[in-house]
């Protein structure tokens, strides 16, 4: 039962699992979609009932059949590096992979359809509300009006961006900025704009959820930082023990998003308070690793080298066996009783 | 509680809906993504635990508290009609709508989530086996000898694409095409290639599925006619009963991928069997309507404008109350026994 693993050549975080899976004698394969079609092939059949399957990469040709997991890290377009690239070829190479691998019955490391709605950041805010997590007081709007209300309540808050930087060429950043009630915010009606109460925060927690277990990080903020991705000043990532209700939470967050790992961000306020800021399905774990030791990459490599003997997280279906796997994709939240 | 539609300005299939939900007393908004956020607004607030949204639309303003329904037909992309159109704003406002849509416990006609994998026509052959569909021999390929072996052992194949005619202008039509085991197989390497074994019909089938309720119209195929598509001779679509073991099928491929509606297209062949070729998730249902006269919108509108209490289909949670949503995105193909 091999491990596939879905990322692109320059992925070295992927390194680490491939090097866990490797002590762990569990055969794997590494792909970028990519290199669909010229440096890799795939063949699927579907005859009186039957389904067979083949992925030949590097050398190497894996039966469909045989795989055990899906880990989906940074996988490149399919046929992006195609001689004869083209928006039509990725589309037919897309087709033929994913439709290939979301016959198979492999665990996913996150399947796509859970993935798909757990990237949207005021998905997340409400999942977290949900979760039992503190959640800043956020608004996401095109009102400029209704930016500057909120300023005026808040006193002090950030701007964000939810989908991250533009994609252009030289890069840009985008760091969270504080700004304050006497900003203009005209400009909030030419793009939805996300504002955030700003937690005055004594440390940036990341939490990485891989399956059931945890593993928390704590790196003190420079006085009055705001965003812990920017401005280098003197703290290391530390490890720390997630608090009980935190973990309680984690574990909620991932069951209603059906999600297999996630990437928590939280600021750490004067109290001791975790807030939650963001749950980043394919977050970044290697710097985690590399700062505090704790063996993430091994707990990765574990999940995806688990039998295939997964229960649904929420109760199985009658006619479900108990090799199924857990359905996910649509998050399992609860109408609100009226008050 | 509102309906809330995801539709271009143009899509006049969604007219027989609205014309229906107005019969039923049941209110609606007709939204197009594509207007964010110069001629359309929305706003999300996230405060101690609770979660209020709004999106104003053609004078209109809908809580997002109060969506009953959320039917995805043909939305344009987020913000693709702003002065400052550009990729970013529509990550952004992408964000900022779905983000709230996907926070929101309205039912989905179809959620992206089991959207995003039904999607993928090799995926829907092996749900298709598994729902007990008869399914023509199917070969999806990048190598040529496979392709050859495979027209050689089935000696009468189909050529078609997986993901449709390129987007190209002025527009291209990409037919299912008849070919033999002599054609030349080589370019099949540069790109996933669809083969499939050639079902002489007599007949085409649609079949739509919206929610529990099916209708199937059937159109008298011209002698040696590949694709129904093209070519117009004289034959038009009539309703026509589906027998018993398919609509058993239909149900259980719906319970499968966790959609409420979908348009099957099958080949009824000279001894009456409807051979599956795919499941359009968001396949049209007018020319049907309006050739058969069989109250398609009318079902939509109903299922769109049901009240908020619908079971997962494969048992609900302990932690699930009635008005829970089902679970879907993910598929619950079972793993076979070995034999």
């Amino acid at each position: 039962m091999t491990v596939l693993i879905l990322t692109c050549r320059q992925d070295v975080t992927a390194d680490l699992v491939v090097a866990e899976l490797r002590e762990l004698g569990v055969p794997l394969v590494r792909f970028d979609p990519a290199d669909l079609p010229d440096r890799a092939a795939l063949s699927t059949e579907y005859d009186r009932g039957d389904f067979t399957g083949y992925l030949s990469t590097g050398g190497r040709l894996v039966s469909i059949q045989g795989l055990r997991s899906i880990w989906v890290r940074r996988p490149g377009r399919p046929a992006a590096h195609a001689a004869n690239a083209s928006e039509w070829l990725t589309a037919e190479c897309g087709q033929a992979l994913y439709g290939m691998l979301y016959a198979t019955t492999a665990r996913w490391m996150n399947h796509p359809g859970a993935a798909e709605p757990a990237r949207h950041k005021p998905f997340q805010l409400r999942v977290a509300q949900r979760s039992g997590f503190a959640v800043p007081s956020t608004l996401v709007t095109t009102y400029p009006r209704a930016a500057h209300d909120f300023a005026v309540r808040c006193a002090d808050i950030v701007v964000k961006s939810a989908s991250g930087p533009p994609s252009v060429d030289p890069p840009v950043s985008l760091p969270t900025t504080r700004i304050g009630p006497d900003t203009d915010f005209s400009d909030v009606a030419a793009g939805a704009t996300l504002l955030q109460r700003y937690v005055p925060k004594r440390a940036d927690i990341r939490l990485i959820c891989v399956g059931q277990e945890v593993f928390a990080a704590r790196k003190t903020a420079a006085a009055g930082q705001v965003d812990g991705r920017f401005g280098c000043h003197g703290h290391r990532w530390e490890a720390v023990e997630a608090p009980a209700g935190i973990l309680h939470s984690v574990h909620t967050y991932m069951a209603l998003t059906g999600l297999a790992y996630g990437a928590f961000d939280f600021a750490e306020d004067a109290d001791g308070v975790w807030w939650f800021l963001e749950c980043n399905q394919g977050g970044q774990f290697g710097f985690v690793e590399l700062e505090t030791g704790q063996p993430i990459a091994a707990a990765i490599a574990s999940w995806l080298a688990a039998p295939h003997t997964v229960r649904p997280p929420h109760g199985a279906s009658p006619v479900d066996g108990p090799e199924d796997r857990p359905a996910v994709g649509r998050p399992r939240l609860r109408r609100e009783q009226p008050h």
